[in-house]
């Protein structure tokens, strides 16, 4: 196919939108892929369709060649399903609803759970018809508090989403391993460079769960990762290697120690290597009590919980709500305190805490034998030597302390470092929350019912249109991977002569009929103007018909690495092809 | 590619579903293509999502062909540009509208005009940088007050929108023209039987319009066509042929007759025909006076129309509306009368509607010199003889009587017959509303502005699938033309030995091979079950691997002929190939 500039419906711009702020957002709206139409609203213009209906075949490929099956429901859903199951309310400001005519309630879809567990339990009733996994690639809308970025983080967008259903744990574990694999298998074929990190599974409930980060400093998601192992995960899923034990025997006993004027971590330590105690201190050495209370969902009472957290470490609230999750959190105001005058606010320790029966739980690297200095439950004192086993036993641990850059990786290989990365894919084993809500039951051989497990998997389609511009540009514009660009090859025609205009026509007849698809650009504007719109468009190799013609050459470009070869053009044809299809 | 029924989502259903109503329907959910969701609202189970796509892609390959570049806009769309052309309130509550966590207001666009017309004026500026042709392809919205007939009225469905834009009325003819005739190929493509009809505008507003229409009985469209030519038109768009005009001189004077109890036309004919006038009266000699009221889109008062047609025809509401619009109209009420005595309910005649100021519109059929027995604007009373031209001139004509079988084509050619069909496709020179909305103008040769003129033309896409069905069946099931089957052929294995088992696979694998789409029956129901699924999935062409394969044949059926023959299965791949590609 020869796409002619003398006709696109494209119009290049010198200057970055003003409300852009990441690479891809300037880019993709200076190139003319798309145009800001409301509040995270986009429309595709021709190229930025293009690029998008190829990631949309790439993915639909690698979908059907797993097995899933295509189906497609509306975007437009009844409430009934999602108040089944409790989202209809979870979901809150994050959703679209409306009303129709006669004042029924919809959504706008952001996930189809419910209605895939419906539409297989209308038509599957017996263990034969299992394993299935349905997906569509569809609309789907978010109200995003603060769309951003352009197409990265908009309120309407173009999903792939697929269930599993299956018979068993060990059903759904592969079936999982099936979208992992598949997963690999496109975003390896969209060059994308990208991490698989554990995810906490948030409000969706269930076990297993992985995220594929593309990495991109503009990134809301941050993470971790090895510096020596391929270990990556998300900040919510690291796992805080637990130290060895220790002996209870040789650490002396615990000593009640007048700290005054220690309100802070940092003072108790300068206080403590003041006071001829002939040790060094360091803040690791104390344990903080942080204040807390959870509320189990649907219930009206708030609890208490304690979190003892190394005093060189702040709590990190995603680490924490992950872990607490689907329970929600809150740090205990005034009137908390003065309700429970046992917690002594700057000296609190295990012991009030365990006297009153508050939940107590403690960083992973508390364990028995590690010796403390922590709160004495009293005005200005703190107790030094408090032995974790020995003086108090805490009803167990949490992930709740923030992690660092040098922190060992869980795997034992390497030291941590952090990365930041945009969420292009995730694969989840959701288990039977769904199955439960709508008695999604097989037909078993013995006539016995079997719930179903589903696991639930996304792609972000459109997302990945800015991510991979967001990977792959440069100063001059963007540079579009093979599989994903607008068109195979760009042809500029450098020159106003007769001859030069003929010779980039036939060129483009001749490679448009050896299957190639060609943007040509036609125009009557200056060389300069068409080579800088080359370069912003990305098409990633780029051809010169010019003044070389005359003597049967013609310039080859390539995108990416600026490398320029004249090529005969008698040879042009056959040269192109090999490049094209590699 | 192979499809296999033992693991396809699909369960075929033997009963129509409840509240289906028209073939397609019953039919598309019967064989498992879709499914309702919520009211007007359908998933697409794979076989249903497979027809749709193959229509998709007809559709967009004409409108490639024909020049128009594809984008996609979102369906959310922001108030602002619809609250500008009056559309936010012209649609009523035939649109989904909500409001963002914000509290902004958004609609699930119906139609596109002024994205459109919005966008092209973002980037073009000169008239060198027109006719441009856009199209999209995309899911859109309606609140229908009554959805209904499955995927044939829903309240999301998939359309194909595109707009012209032109410099000049002559170019808006020819963009017009190239939609006008690709239409005419997809339509074709698809098998469909349709008729080109005249349409009125409706609330678009403009002057050349035409749709394309399915003609199916169960048809929410009416339209009438000539028995002798090609002429077809919405009812509301038929043109009544005047009669030639008549001599005055020769007609008797006008006079008042007392005519007790004749409230009806036919009470009066029989009053007339009894009195001893020497003369026969028809209903059709008659003119009865038709009180409304109208009022214009944004004023606030109704003003009073009298409409005179021959008494032997019954007003067209629709005809009327269409007439009248963008004015509403209503019929007038007792209080209406009340105030405004001079209407004596039953014998109003034009002398007092003129005397008292009353815009008085008749048929065509009323010209200069026709006599006509109406009211004398006195109980019990009529005229007789009152002559168009001498004793009354009314203030124009309107379309506003029925049109019936029988009636005079407007082309002079045979006379109309009426039919039933569904809107598929419309055309529609829109002219300059929206450009002149948006002040949309290219800088001219001469530096001043020329204001653009666009076309909108639309294709139900979605609405295809079930218009195909309805043309496209028997009592077993569908029967899917070639170009649209969900593919291209059907292999029942009609057996559970392993040789004919294996002989089915072997068969299979080879068509696929050749590079056609096989759905094959590999399940272990009875033959019987497999060839009742073939019937109602219909797609064109079934093959059957029994018993006869032990003498080397196989049966292949025609889906709508219903004629068997038997091949030998070493030809079946060149044989099918043939029969599939034509």
């Amino acid at each position: 196919m020869i796409t002619r500039m003398s006709s696109l419906f494209l119009r290049t711009l010198r200057e970055d939108p003003a409300e852009a702020e990441v690479p891809s957002h300037k880019l993709l709206v200076r190139a003319g892929y798309v145009r800001r139409v409301a509040p995270g609203g986009y429309s595709w213009l021709p190229l930025g369709l293009k690029v998008l209906r190829k990631i949309e075949g790439i993915v639909r490929e690698e979908m059907d060649a797993m097995g899933g099956q295509e189906i497609q429901f509306p975007a437009l859903l009844p409430r009934e399903p999602y108040e089944a199951t409790g989202r209809w309310t979870e979901y809150g400001d994050n959703v679209f609803r409306l009303k129709d005519r006669k004042g029924a309630d919809y959504m706008l879809g952001p996930t189809h759970e419910e209605l895939f567990a419906l539409t297989v339990k209308g038509e599957y009733s017996s263990y034969k018809d299992y394993p299935v996994i349905l997906y569509q690639i569809q609309t789907k809308y978010r109200d995003e508090a603060r769309p951003r970025a352009g197409i990265l983080r908009g309120r309407e967008f173009l999903m792939k989403d697929s269930y599993s259903f299956d018979l068993s744990d060990e059903g759904l574990v592969e079936s999982y391993r099936k979208h992992r694999d598949a997963y690999i298998k496109i975003f390896d074929r969209l060059g994308l460079k990208y991490v698989i990190v554990s995810a906490m599974s948030g409000a969706m409930g269930g076990s297993a769960s992985e995220e594929f980060l593309a990495e991109a400093p503009s990134g809301e998601d941050t993470f971790v990762r090895s510096t020596e192992s391929g270990y990556a995960a998300n900040v919510e899923a690291v796992v805080t290697p637990a130290p060895p034990e220790q002996s209870i025997e040789d650490k002396p006993d615990a000593q009640v120690h007048h700290t005054p004027n220690t309100p802070t971590i940092e003072t108790l330590v300068d206080f403590l290597n003041a006071a001829g105690l002939d040790r060094t201190f360091t803040a690791a050495d104390t344990l903080k009590n942080v204040m807390l209370k959870t509320r189990a969902p649907g219930a009206d009472n708030w609890e208490l919980l304690a979190i003892g957290i190394p005093g060189d470490r702040e709590v990190d609230l995603k680490r924490l709500e992950a872990s607490v999750a689907p329970a929600d959190v809150a740090i205990l105001d005034e009137a908390d305190f003065a309700a429970h005058p046992f917690l002594v606010k700057g000296y609190i320790g295990p012991k009030a805490l365990q006297d009153n029966g508050v939940r107590y739980l403690v960083d992973p690297r508390v364990v028995p034998g590690t010796a403390w200095v922590t709160g004495a439950d009293k005005l200005d004192h703190h107790v030094v030597d408090l032995v974790c086993g020995r003086d108090f036993t805490p009803d167990g641990t949490i992930e709740a302390a923030e992690v660092r850059a040098g922190d060992p990786s869980p795997d034992g290989k390497g030291t941590l470092v952090a990365a930041r990365g945009i969420e292009v894919g995730h694969i989840f084993q959701l288990g039977r929350k769904y199955a439960d809500a709508f008695a999604l039951d097989a037909l078993g051989p013995d006539s016995r019912p079997i719930r179903i497990t589903m696991g639930s998997y996304g792609i972000g389609v459109s997302r990945l249109v800015a991510v991979i511009a967001e990977q792959s540009h440069d100063e001059l514009g963007l540079i579009w991977p093979r599989a994903v660009a607008p068109a195979d090859l760009h042809i500029v025609i450098a020159g106003k002569d007769d001859t030069i205009r003929a010779g980039g026509e036939r060129l483009a007849a001749d490679l448009d009929a050896a299957g190639l698809s060609v943007l040509l650009d036609d125009r009557t504007a200056t060389p300069g103007v068409k080579f800088a719109d080359a370069e912003l468009i990305g098409i990633p190799t780029i051809i010169v018909v010019g003044r070389g013609l005359a003597n049967g050459v013609i310039e080859v470009k390539d995108r990416a690495s600026g490398e320029r070869t004249e090529i005969p053009v008698d040879e042009a044809v056959a040269h192109l092809t090999r490049l094209v299809r590699g």
